[in-house]
């Protein structure tokens, strides 16, 4: 963290804690500059940024004051969503969304695009030219079915950091955490099945489950502590669910991390009712707070939990290179994988490899959760000083996924139609319900360094919160 | 060619034309010498590779002679498989091959891995090199959804050899052949339909049709003309098919190349009866005759075949870049594409199609053509001169697999086990049959550049094939 963040982050902190009230004068730049030992113009900087973040106002010739106090947005309620087991539609809302990321003048808040501009990366492109140059005759043959050895040693070690202690035996490397998940889903149910999954739920995965002729059973969650354990008791005793599909550790779209005593006693539901977990922790290793969150397959010792993973969000989505620990499902998931790919690209699993094992990877990680969650910082005061009242958001643990609800009469599909004639994407609610839920909640990416051009967006994107609401309460 | 092939070459002719007869004495090393202007040593390596190819045999102090004459093996007859649809199996089998094949002592002619010991690819791992250099903030993102438009581009370019004008909107890259054959058949099947295949079939298209719950009807088939259409036709009067899926040139486990007049009364079959065509082609530009055949896609106009094909035969498997041309199904296609994997990763495809744009493709595939027709012309010999009488063997006109039918008594299950402990692997018939047939048939990888261990290994198979009919004589 640079000298001005860190006195910005200070001074924040003093405000959020309410030693600076509202409307009060902020020391002097000259004052602050000799209290802090600091020069100047790092006081200024410092000064800038919480302007820009909206927490402080200049006012000519007087100084910079605390802005006008707007209280915390308020978190979105418990979802309710349908409680009967229905079939996925919304495939089209979900195209239009995932081909407005390759247009290069749209805003991309609305995707699950990760910050790919760290320059912590960079040593993953010079890994695979040396793999490239030394390695070259390893790259061409058809891959073990489970993957490279080499990458396999190291995802164990990984996986080490949420809790859980494998062998190489134990994964399985897959395209990405999407097939990861589509293997898992096709090695444990059967088309008519019935899963369960978070509401609202990531929409890949529910393309999935769609794909395969699975219902969907949408559980309660909670904006904190995830999926309510006592709807998903009540749905296990009525329907005939084989499995449970979530994302337990910065979940998407929501961010929360499930407390670890929710993870055990959702191990235990599983356990007496007999259903397949499967954790989807694409995003678990981003959480804000070190160590990183115990998985619910740490808990696990019978095999019944199968965590989905990749270095999509993490490293980069274009290396398709992600992971499984199929557990009893082994078999079935090895036979899946061959089906659907018969193995993955070799040069980026060696290259992924050789990242982890000469230590960049956990020097990346460490430069991305900062990142985040100043990021996340930088959008929820603006939230806060740019939105109207009314707007529920979601306070997430790790990450780069929020989620807003707005006022029950508000459509975001038609909200999102509008900013996108505007060039700003985001992620309409609808897509993250299969029974149609949500249409007055959206998504939101805040993984790009929050800039001139976010905050105008972000301007732009309450205004027309704004004037829908205006347009209902005119009508 | 070298001198010393291509004077080995004029001979193999000469004695398979019996201008030099069975038993007869050669021409002396020095005077084919002066006769073709080329060098002693050049003659006596001709001599030696005819030897080794079992043409020509040596006698002390007295020269080279024609070596007894054994008539070529007569050809595999019509297949005759069980004619309803039925589940598909075997997966335990495929399994163990699968998993042979990265055991390093063993000579792999079971796999169908290969040559990727040619000069010619070395052009693609400096493309990538490059790539990696120039382009690296590419490669992070999603991809389109339909891959690179790079590779799209080359993409069509080489579809044109096969005879079809395709636009790179028509094309979707995936992750290699068995990826595009998975969404091919998940985009137009539903579980428990019907799909008619060539028997025998690749395995791996099989295991496809058993993932996703679709019966396979085996079609007979003839070892150089391909499916019978007046078998399909039958079968297609009686059962409810959806699509028959084919390798109609350069077949993989048989090598033919389906006749241009029956590819397109197989067409006209598939427009009677309204089913879909699924066309592997993945071996096609491997046909040992230049231009390469034209597709079953060529003929289509109205978008009924679904073409799949994939750089793992012609470039390296390990890559996982492959292509469909979904035809009418590109929806469904892009959708099932999204639900597997997502998307494919971005730096294989751009190091691909630089490798194809910078015309490096064309000159390897001349390369492979030779290599696999040579190849192919030593293994027939040596077949002819080491297996015992009453061996079957397909003639394929392109591609590196070869298929042998022996006496209905033999069990290939129990040959091949019986060889993989003198570490030579085998593909047993077995898995090329979703009802079980072809015990007594096996399929032979001669991709590998022909070799003393090769040879050995060609003579060992001769002799437990030999030693098996021996004791069935016995028993």
């Amino acid at each position: 963290m640079t000298r001005y963040e860190h006195l910005a982050r200070l001074l924040a902190e003093r405000i959020e804690q309410g030693l600076y009230q509202s409307g009060e004068r902020l020391p002097s730049v000259r004052s602050l500059s000799s209290e802090h030992g600091v020069s100047i113009s790092t006081v200024q900087q410092a000064y800038n940024h919480l302007e820009d973040r909206g927490l402080i106002q200049p006012r000519p010739r007087s100084g910079y004051f605390v802005a006008p106090r707007r209280a915390q947005p308020p978190l979105p309620r418990l979802t309710q969503p349908v409680q009967r087991p229905v079939e996925v539609t919304h495939w089209d809302a979900i195209r239009e969304l995932l081909d407005a990321r390759h247009s290069p003048e749209m805003i991309a808040l609305g995707g699950g695009t990760p910050d790919l501009t760290q320059p912590t990366i960079r040593p993953l492109w010079r890994e695979m030219q040396r793999i490239i140059q030394h390695e070259e005759t390893c790259l061409s043959g058809y891959d073990d079915m489970a993957g490279t050895l080499a990458l396999r040693q190291q995802v164990a070690r990984l996986m080490l950091d949420g809790g859980s202690a494998l062998t190489t035996d134990d994964i399985v490397i897959t395209s990405g955490c999407q097939e990861a998940i589509s293997v898992a889903v096709r090695a444990i149910c059967q088309p008519g099945d019935v899963v369960a999954v978070e509401s609202p739920s990531f929409h890949g995965t529910m393309q999935i489950l769609r794909g395969y002729g699975v219902k969907v059973l949408e559980v309660p969650t909670d904006s904190q502590s995830g999926i309510s354990l006592e709807a998903l008791e009540m749905a296990l005793e009525q329907w005939p669910v084989k499995a449970v599909i979530l994302v337990a550790s910065c979940n998407n779209p929501q961010g929360f991390i499930m407390p670890p005593a929710r993870k055990q006693a959702l191990l235990s539901l599983a356990r007496r009712f007999d259903i397949a977990i499967i954790e989807d922790d694409v995003y678990g290793e981003l959480a804000f707070s070190y160590p990183r969150p115990e998985t619910i397959k740490s808990l696990d010792h019978e095999g019944r939990v199968v965590l989905c993973s990749s270095f999509s969000k993490t490293l980069a989505p274009g290396l398709r290179v992600g992971w499984i620990v199929p557990g009893r499902w082994r078999d079935r998931v090895l036979h899946m994988k061959y089906i659907g790919t018969g193995s993955t690209a070799v040069v980026t699993q060696l290259a992924v490899a050789a990242f982890i094992r000469n230590g960049h990877y956990h020097r990346h990680l460490r430069r991305l959760r900062q990142h985040y969650q100043r990021n996340y910082e930088d959008f929820r005061c603006r939230i806060r000083s740019d939105f109207p009242c009314g707007v529920c958001v979601s306070r997430p643990q790790g990450g780069f996924l929020m989620w807003l609800e707005l006022p029950e009469s508000l459509d975001s599909v038609c909200i999102s139609r509008e900013l996108r004639a505007q060039q700003v994407q985001i992620a309409p609610g609808t897509i993250f319900s299969a029974s149609g839920k949500y249409r007055n909640c959206l998504r939101l990416n805040y993984a790009s360094a929050f800039n001139e051009q976010t905050a105008r967006a972000l301007r732009l994107i309450g205004n027309v919160i704004a004037h829908h609401l205006a347009a209902q309460a005119g009508a």
